[in-house]
């Protein structure tokens, strides 16, 4: 199952990460896109091979050091139907190379329609009577705002193939708290969602103790993540908000449990782009990106060890 | 505008519905799938064969009774690129047959990610410095458990493209007040998002007073539908649970203002569908589809003039 497959590989590359494949057109290496555009033009044709081309190159580098990606929907989407394309060839190519792929959709709707979505993405679809995976992922996003209903179709393909989900609890951005820190009789909304999204995985725990049902709380709300991380004891914690959007390797910690488990940190843009960061900026030539994303994965993997004062996971 | 020219086609069909195109495979005549299967064999190519054909049949017997038509993005992305990409086709054939359209795909994130979704959908994407259209939709359904600025962005394309987006607020499936009716002092979730869906709608009204933020309120509950009506002047609400999930003409009253505008009653599986439903099987004989669908879309229209007594929109 998708949950010990992850903790397998975070032990076995010593580092609990995944990187964050959201490919804006406007970071990626000039060379490449000087290619696209000479072969297909300023079209949305060229966006897909840039994109493909880049990520495929990513996956090359890092799929030695970091257990997993996590592509964001939306950066493929925005490039229409050859973004998506991109997308399904990412996705399987980050599988061909042993890595985890965590689809990043936060997919939602009522039960037969969340049915289809997890179709889409965890489950099979039905082709003329024939169970064909579609996307296939390791596990997906997905938004609570429905209720259990919403959510049920994504558990029962969890279990029936293997699968797991992170549900949205206390998400990474500025106004998060507008709906997720009301409180109800001391209780947050985020909480709430928190307790659920530990019952759900009730029974279906793997050989670490958890189970396949996630949650997704932001680096960027540390205090949060004490909270959720007390009330979940079986619940994976992925990670959003570190670097780009301002989280250190510290304030993911409380995302972790005592057995150092227990947390995926996400790092998009600081890895993945990391040759147009201020840290990278003098080493960067123009080519050797690719040098540069694999040394970034390996010194946040070294801070993120030396913040857990240097023991193993 | 959007939401004017919603109101317009309304008013000049006289018809304040909206056709949910959820293309399962399972629901499809027989003779468009025996087709498909014959040209492509069980595959992904002949789903999206399938899918586009009839769909754009649904469109021709349509286009002249009922305003609009909403996708449901799950029932298109679990066929792939090829469901994909007759969900493009849908759309454009759609358009070009004038019939507006509202993507349902629920979308929802942090800020720069709401950005590429609403780039996707609404906006444009910067495709290496020209601004180019992705699918270019209407309206687009948006989750709002992420706050305004997972919302912001898609705010921002409303009033730069002319959009509109509806926000879920109370959903129609039985579990939606796990969450959404929790209250705190007094104030549900669904009626304190109402009230901010009303706001984000402030100084953007159009000629009939409405703005481009409407509201997602099931027609399963209508009590609830009557509060929320309530609390937002100017957001128009898409009412799903019509038909198939039981909710009937007077159940969508609740959600229209005095001026008899205001709701936007969506059917999917019992109009498309029509031909599989008790009330339209004597008729059908396995060719004779889009008649029924015809048929079933001035039958609804009806129905719900009447639950109005007679009056005109």
């Amino acid at each position: 199952m998708f949950i010990d497959n992850l903790i397998d590989r975070i032990k076995l590359l010593q580092n609990p990460t995944v990187a964050g494949l959201d490919p804006k057109l406007e970071y990626l290496p000039h060379c490449i896109i000087d290619e696209a555009v000479g072969l297909f033009g300023k079209t949305f044709k060229a966006a897909g091979y840039a994109i493909s081309k880049f990520n495929m190159q990513v996956i090359d580098v890092l799929c030695d050091i970091v257990p997993a990606i996590k592509p964001q929907f939306a950066y493929y989407e925005m490039y229409g139907l050859d973004g998506l394309s991109a997308l399904y060839e990412t996705v399987s190519y980050a599988k061909q190379k042993g890595m985890l792929v965590i689809g990043d959709g936060k997919r939602n709707d009522i039960g037969s329609t969340a049915k289809a979505y997890s179709c889409a993405y965890l489950g099979k679809t039905d082709l003329f009577g024939i169970k064909s995976p579609c996307m296939d992922v390791d596990a997906l996003t997905v938004n609570p705002y429905l209720g259990i209903d919403g959510i049920q179709p994504f558990i029962e393909d969890c279990l029936t193939y293997g699968k797991g989900i992170f549900v949205l609890v206390k998400t990474s951005n500025p106004s998060s708290g507008q709906l997720q820190d009301i409180k109800i009789n001391e209780t947050a909304i985020f909480e709430f969602i928190a307790r659920l999204v530990d019952d759900w995985s009730d029974g279906h725990e793997g050989r670490y103790g958890y189970g396949p049902v996630g949650a997704v709380v932001g680096a960027t709300y540390p205090h949060q993540a004490i909270k959720v991380r007390d009330m979940m004891s079986k619940s994976y914690i992925l990670i959003p908000g570190y670097g780009a959007q301002g989280g250190t390797a510290e304030d993911c910690l409380p995302s972790f449990k005592k057995d150092r488990l227990g947390g995926l940190i996400n790092a998009s843009r600081s890895l993945v782009f990391a040759y147009g960061t201020k840290r990278w900026a003098d080493r960067y030539d123009g080519e050797n990106y690719t040098t540069i994303i694999r040394d970034e994965a390996v010194r946040m993997k070294l801070e993120i060890i030396d913040a857990f004062g240097g023991e193993s996971f």
